[in-house]
């Protein structure tokens, strides 16, 4: 037992140190990293994988694993979570054939361009058949991971979110079918009205920076450990709690997007800084899931970063950094804005209140795809059908339609339904977070300190050495419930639309 | 024979492996790693030299080193210099016990902040103690190293600079001696004339960036495979030949300093970026020594970067960009001030011509030291006497005497001669290189394309495939010889001093 532990740890320390290096590539090669490099530099990446495949698979390291998981009884608390955990995906990792795990990376390598390609000249007939090969590689894969307790989709779903299944995103969807989606309907329907010259002008970006700094102070994203720059696409990265970087993308004609992106990746990143530090030595550090994960992004984008409070608080600063630009606006201009729903065809745009009805559409036709219920030869025909029922748009081509998202095309499955999950979570983690703090006050103090405080202990401390279910339910006392979610929309949408 | 050859080649893929990850974390900490990270990190930079160490000293990559080793005969040639370089450096690693490499490396992180505190408040006795530690470490470690045919100092040399010993050096700083101390003497007598109204002004970091970006394209410092970045102290780093990094230091009250260290710089990773690719699967990759290094970054910086004929043809640029800060400025005068020579006491602020001289002096010292003929309690005495004996100049205190360099602090002993013997390089491989071509003319077509193809056929493509001695001589048809570098700085300060 001792020897075993002895061995684990081991283990874990090469695994962190593979973390550090893949974590340096990742960020360097999205941020600055000569367009030039990567051909050998990827071949050098392939050894590193290599390396941590080897130490991932050591004889030893995976008897130490079966020594301590068979006496788990005798472990702390984070350690017998984190062993179920470790053997789990052990397990799950050493049933993929070596010969199919090469052939579905060579897949996903060549899948990529194609896609690509296929979005562009909207041509879903290029990219069928290849979509075809990745399902029929991920139906194979849940043939492999079938267990007595576990097969299909519900495989999928709680490789993303630890405990989730088919019957609990049902339960979910379904009450945003029944509540949310005719009134998103009824709001659909109505315009704000705002004087919206703002919208039209230019931005400095050297100012939205400086306005990103001033953020930064107010979430409590702490200087000392966190890195701010930009990116393509904006993501969140970390090595443990003491170096959590985000990045953003400034667009001089559109001020609200990296605002609300920066919110969004700080958000994530807070929960990485407010680990319990002892974690980074483990294998439990980082997040408890990805829809937990979410859940703190989205709290501070919307339900913090576009609520009146917020904007009645700190708008002055954007007056000061924008004084031309802002002429004539006032504060609730701004709110409305930021606020405001449009019918879109895309999700990465669409506004708070219709963005969990595209998920839905996403989990119906991938519940459909491994139940093998769809056809894929009319897949797109299924997405504008669902589309139309569901958010009432008619969807004009398939680049703005079923081709619109990536994650198909690198084989996720299951990983759409978190994001709404997060938010869902959000709206329950602030309703008991508004018992013990009033937020709109800690809001108006000006920093967020109370509230980074409070999700501190309630959510963040545990890193991934509970599950997502088990946190949730000690932060709020209660288990899942998708109404906080809906009851906060309706009623958000419901004051900002004047909808009785 | 073919086995051992496999061994050797994976085993060659895993350093790189390794590399890459070295050289991101480095480039990350020295320009942009949050201050907050090192401590978790540097556990993980442990864990990661460690599996670096074991990998380089497993059994079967040893024996397999052996084995190609006793049939070099059958290896192509680029092999053969780099199977007896790997072996050679190998066995150094073997000879020093564990014991003895850990107590060290505690000493060296010890000493670091003593080291700091004690220039900074000018105290040599708080520093003399740990000197005299790190000496006995290095005595220790040359009996290690003794062999038939190598003792003593020679061996440090060795390590910097294959094929030099105490007889070269030598050589070398007694030409220096005889020819140049006393020229410096009768130049540093004189003063040069010009208006110097530019040197009081302010330059905009944005500006002197754009400078940057155009010296980037004049030095064919290819941007695919290129960054150019900010940092404490300038340094150049790189993974192969498709990612060559160099940092600068923008000070808005020296403009100067920027130009000429990012010239430096991207001497240094023009040598890199032009090494033959096919050495980045290697160990052969990168450039052949410390000095030949050196030459290439103080050919680039000094004898075309400081040339009167370099300016007159990118001045304008200059001008364009700064029109008020350079109004009333001439090019000659701008040529004056990056050539203007000055008393110094302080080696990295030192000029073209008295540089080595500074040198020279700490070669001497190194030699008494490892000779046992130095006394250390009386060493700042020493460096003091030499500095009035070559530089004519009174020191006035050990912080901008013998404590000014970090190096001794780290151990590294006989590495300060290669900066002077590459600038010495330099001035051979110009001497050559012009019998090619006609460098002004080169210089005054605007871009560098044809010297930087030069020094790629005759000194970079080889990277540290060969021995230096032979890539010099390769290059330039004959073996070391330090006149060419008296040559060029007594012809060259003579005209711009007016010294007949």
């Amino acid at each position: 037992m001792e020897n075993a532990l002895k061995i684990y740890q081991d283990t874990t320390k090469k695994l962190k140190a593979f973390h550090l290096a893949m974590f340096l590539h990742g960020w360097d090669s999205s941020t600055e990293a000569p367009s030039g490099c990567m051909g050998f530099r990827s071949l050098q990446l392939g050894t590193l994988s290599e390396m941590f495949y080897r130490t991932n698979t050591n004889p030893d390291y995976e008897a130490a694993i079966e020594t301590l998981y068979q006496s788990r009884e005798q472990l702390e608390l984070v350690m017998q979570h984190e062993i179920v955990e470790v053997r789990k995906n052990l397990i799950k990792t050493k049933k993929i054939p070596l010969a199919d795990y090469v052939a579905y990376s060579e897949l996903m390598a060549k899948v990529y361009p194609i896609y690509v390609e296929a979005k562009q000249t909207n041509n879903y007939e290029l990219y069928k058949p290849y979509l075809r090969q990745i399902i029929d590689y991920r139906i194979k894969y849940l043939e492999l991971q079938k267990t007595e307790t576990m097969k299909g989709y519900n495989i999928f779903l709680d490789e993303f979110e630890s405990g989730f299944n088919i019957e609990d995103y049902d339960h979910f969807f379904n009450t945003l079918k029944e509540r949310l989606v005719p009134f998103a309907k009824s709001v659909a329907k109505r315009k704000l009205i705002y004087r919206k010259a703002f919208t039209k002008k230019q931005f400095s970006v050297e100012k939205q920076k400086a306005f990103a700094k001033y953020l930064q102070e107010v979430f409590c994203f702490d200087a000392k450990r966190t890195v701010i720059k930009e990116s393509e696409h904006p993501f969140t990265t970390s090595n443990g709690t003491t170096d959590v970087r985000i990045t953003t993308h400034y667009h001089p004609d559109n001020l609200a997007s990296a605002i609300f992106s920066c919110i969004h990746e700080m958000g994530h990143g807070l929960y990485e800084l407010q680990v319990n530090p002892a974690l980074d030595f483990t294998q439990s550090g980082g997040g408890a899931s990805m829809a937990m994960h979410e859940s703190q992004s989205r709290l501070m984008e919307n339900m913090i970063g576009r609520s009146e409070v917020f904007w009645t608080t700190h708008f002055h600063k954007l007056q000061e950094l924008f004084p031309k630009e802002f002429k004539n606006t006032t504060v609730h201009d701004f709110v409305k804005y930021v606020n405001q729903v449009e019918k879109s065809f895309i999700r990465t745009e669409a506004d708070e209140l219709t963005y969990s009805l595209h998920i839905m559409i996403r989990y119906e036709i991938e519940k459909l795809i491994f139940s093998h219920k769809a056809d894929l030869d009319k897949l797109p025909d299924l997405w504008n059908k669902l589309y139309k029922k569901y958010l009432g748009i008619t969807v004009i081509n398939d680049t703005t339609g079923i081709l619109q998202d990536v994650h198909w095309s690198q084989g996720m499955f299951g990983y759409f339904p978190t994001y709404a999950l997060g938010s869902a979570y959000a709206a329950q983690i602030y309703h008991a977070m508004n018992k013990d703090l009033n937020i709109e006050k800690t809001i108006q103090s000006g920093t967020l300190k109370d509230i980074a405080q409070w999700l501190s202990t309630h959510v963040h401390q545990y890193g991934a050495s509970k599950d997502p279910k088990t946190i949730l339910k000690l932060a709020t006392g209660e288990d899942f419930n998708p109404n906080y979610y809906v009851d906060y929309l309706i009623e958000k949408y419901s004051k900002l639309y004047e909808i009785q």
